[in-house]
């Protein structure tokens, strides 16, 4: 990757929501960005941190014992093993790092829905 | 850390350039923002990537053979080993990702240097 990548362009190329796309790899992980709308589910992942940062919108990150609101120009870590239900009151874009392969679920059969862009 | 984290707001608690600021671990990695003005230093990191993204303003990563040019909602990895010089003409706010006790510089003095805030 020899260019510029840039977010908003690359979420113009989409519409669905809550399928990540790797715009660029870093140090073993896939940087994403992904369009959400309503309610994802519950899940957790046991070894990796989950890296959210907002880029347009507002998004509520559920955990079981409270909840993290962010919006544009806000980010958050979910630590490893933690619980938590990404939720999206109208459409939001975020950023997002994982690991390459790391299913968005805990269900291996997302990760390799993953599309670069 | 169990809440949003405001890059604005993190960025708006310091002056200094060239001196990132840790605001959150992700995956032993140091998440970060700086100020950058002015040309930094030719260096490489022989055993990272280096993650940028511009928060605010415009900056050029030069290369040897190019040089990519960066505004605000646009990304760039360099990758490990490749030499990069950043310049910035006017103020530029990065959010920069690397891993924990990387020095900016190749200099392992400069990785002391992090604060978290």
């Amino acid at each position: 990757m020899d260019e510029a990548v840039n977010l908003a362009a690359k979420l113009s190329t989409f519409d669905e929501t809550w399928s990540p796309r790797t715009v660029a790899e870093f140090n073993g992980h896939d940087v994403m960005v992904v369009k959400v709308e309503g309610e994802f589910k519950w899940h957790s992942h046991p070894d990796t941190d989950d890296f959210f940062l907002v880029l347009y919108g507002e998004i509520d990150i559920q955990l079981r014992d409270q909840v993290v609101s962010l919006k544009a120009g806000e980010m958050f870590i979910v630590p490893k093993g933690v619980e938590h239900c990404p939720f999206a009151r109208k459409e939001a874009h975020l950023l997002l790092i994982e690991p390459t392969g790391t299913p968005n679920t805990g269900d291996t059969a997302t990760a390799a829905d993953r599309k670069t862009i």
